[in-house]
Formats: C-alpha cells, structure tokens, sequence
C-alpha cells in the first residue's frame, strides 16, 4: 500500500470565501502515484470546510446568504463561545453544515468524479494562515 | 489491497424523494471479496446526497418538510444562482445538510452496521438519471 | 494492509451531550499499529454523531442551542415519525446537521491534526447504551 501527504496552505483576505481546490487535489493524486485508492482531504482548522460542489459564482452567493441566516455572525454576544474573547463562534457553526472532509475515489490514477464535482475549501473565519490536509492511501 | 467500483444508476420521477440503496451496496462487497476494509458511497452529482438514516417513512416525510423549511425551493427567484436558467439551488444547499457521502467499514466481509442503520440515496433535483459511486477498498 | 477494529460505548444520564473521544481513538490508531492510514469513526446509532471540533464548553452550549432552533425536540406531535410510538424525530435531524462520522488520517502512527481538532460522540437521544465503531486500515 501506498501513501502521500501534503498540507494546502491558504490566507483569505475576507472572513469568509470558497477557494476551488480540484487542481491542487489532483496534483496531488498525480504526484502519489496511487492508481486505485481513496484520497481524503480536510480542513486541518475548525471554523473551516473541504466540501463538493458546483464552481458557480451564484451559488456561492447563495451558500453566503444561506449560511448567514442559519448561523449569523451577529450579535457576536448571541454566542457563549464568543465570552472566551473570541468573535468566530458562528464559523464553528457554519462549518458543521458545509462539513470538514471530503473522501474521493481514485481510479486509473485520477479523481473519480461525475460531471459537475469541484473540491472547494471553504472560509469562515479568514484573514489568517491555515491548512488543508490531503492524504492518498492506496496501490 | 483489493478495489472495485461499480455506479448505481437512477431516474427518480419527482423532484425530491429517498431511495434505500443498502441492498445495493450489500451485494458490491460481497462481490468485491474485500473481508477488511472500507466502502465509500457518494453521490456524483451536486444536488443528491448519499445518508445514513433510519428506513421509516414518516421520518422521510420529515426529513422533507425540513430540508423544505431550511432550504426552500420557491420562490426560485430568491437564489442568485438560478439566474443561470437552472432552477435547483435549493438542491445545492440540501445536499449540504443531509452529505454527499459515506464511508462505511467492512469486517468480515460484510457492511459493520449498527441495528438500525441503511444507507439511503437522497434526490433533491430528479427527474432524470444520476449516479452513486461505489468504490470498495481492502483485504 | 493492516486492520483494526473496537466498538466505544456509551450512556449518557440525558438526552443530549457531548463527549470528548480523541484519547479513546489516539488509542486505538496506537493499539491497530498502523503507521500510515485512515480511521474511519462512525456512531452505529442514527440519532448520534461523530465529529470534529473544538473542546470548549461555551461551543457546545452554543451548538445545543442551534440544534434545537434548527430542529427542536417540541413538540413532539410536530414530527411524522414520533408517530410510530418514538419521541426521537429531532434527534435523526440534529445528526444530519453534525454528521455521522470523521475519517482521519494517520500519519506516522499518529492522529494528523490540525491544531484544536479534537474528537467528538455527539448524543441527541441518550439514557441508554450507544455505540461509535472506530475502524482503522493502512500499513
């Protein structure tokens, strides 16, 4: 069995945002040389998301709004989270919705996907360095 | 290591609906001889998930007045990316609540369930054919 | 390839909680021997959770409250499946929201974390004994 790993590193400028990260998974399934197996890729930091979805501009608009409403950032004090000084108790939550980790196939030695599936890091407390993890296991 | 892959296919005939697909699934690990390991399940389209949830159809029933309540289909002019001529963003943000996969363990050949649990595909934008991925990993 | 499995049991004295498992899963990936791979920890329970956050009790309040303004437990007769005799319906959406379960990877005989990721049994209808399977493979 083979395995790879590399950290994506990101540095939103905005508090929030979506960052479309298929090229670099995929580089990265290149470079394990793993022709069947699974690739998982997480966020390494809590208020963020590796989640699948359509690269539409709309849509990511709509995922904005939509998560504002469910979980908004304001009143920060709505929040007990946010007593110990921090502001990103609803990152935490949004970031439940979207979800941390995604496992894709790998097959002949590239990302099993249908038609419309692209890898997205989602930000909900940016204007920070953070990580994303990619970790192939297979043959 | 042992892989195997197979796609499910399906044309729901209404927009939303739930579909117990763990017979399915049952039958690729049994076929895929793989005794230790993991089977990953997901949807390869952006508006259908693939869950993990009780076989009872008043919690689907449930589930669907829900994810309508949380995510509503009209007015579709409320969401910016069905100015694109699409009409199916709620299913976009669906998807998100209920997942777009599940990786399940194999020991001793078979799916290593809890009592209640089966394994569901979910359709938010149906009405024409789509596709779950089976991809099975193992001994 | 290697593999292990053990089951994790709990009984939470309420309905609702949260329990910290990452040192009964850092455990485990040290008991498999696996130096490189992935565990996959899953509640075998459809109204529990396995996830990924933070170990901070102003959160967990938080994510209490959200959860039951997302999908409150009252009243009961609200929901299409407490009609088979459960009062539960809540808690199949609450796990939807938190998910059922994490994959980590395991590098170098350790948890590869990012830094505040810690592991969570997420209970939505406690008072009885519930499992979470942590299953590991690689090498």
């Amino acid at each position: 069995m083979k395995s790879f790993r590399k950290e994506l590193w990101f540095e939103l400028p905005t508090r929030r945002g979506f960052v479309n990260i298929t090229q670099d998974v995929t580089a990265c399934v290149r470079e394990s040389g793993v022709k069947e197996g699974f690739v998982l890729v997480n966020a390494m930091h809590i208020t963020a998301s590796v989640f699948i979805n359509d690269d539409e501009p709309g849509l990511h608009r709509d995922y904005e709004r939509w998560l504002e409403e469910l979980a908004p950032h304001d009143p920060v004090s709505h929040y007990d989270h946010n007593r110990t000084g921090e502001d990103n108790a609803d990152a935490h939550l949004k970031r439940q919705v979207m979800g941390r980790e995604v496992v894709v196939a790998i097959t002949a030695g590239k990302l099993d996907f249908g038609p419309w599936e692209q890898i997205f890091y989602g930000e909900f407390d940016g204007r920070r360095r953070k990580r994303v993890l990619v970790k192939i296991i297979g043959d």
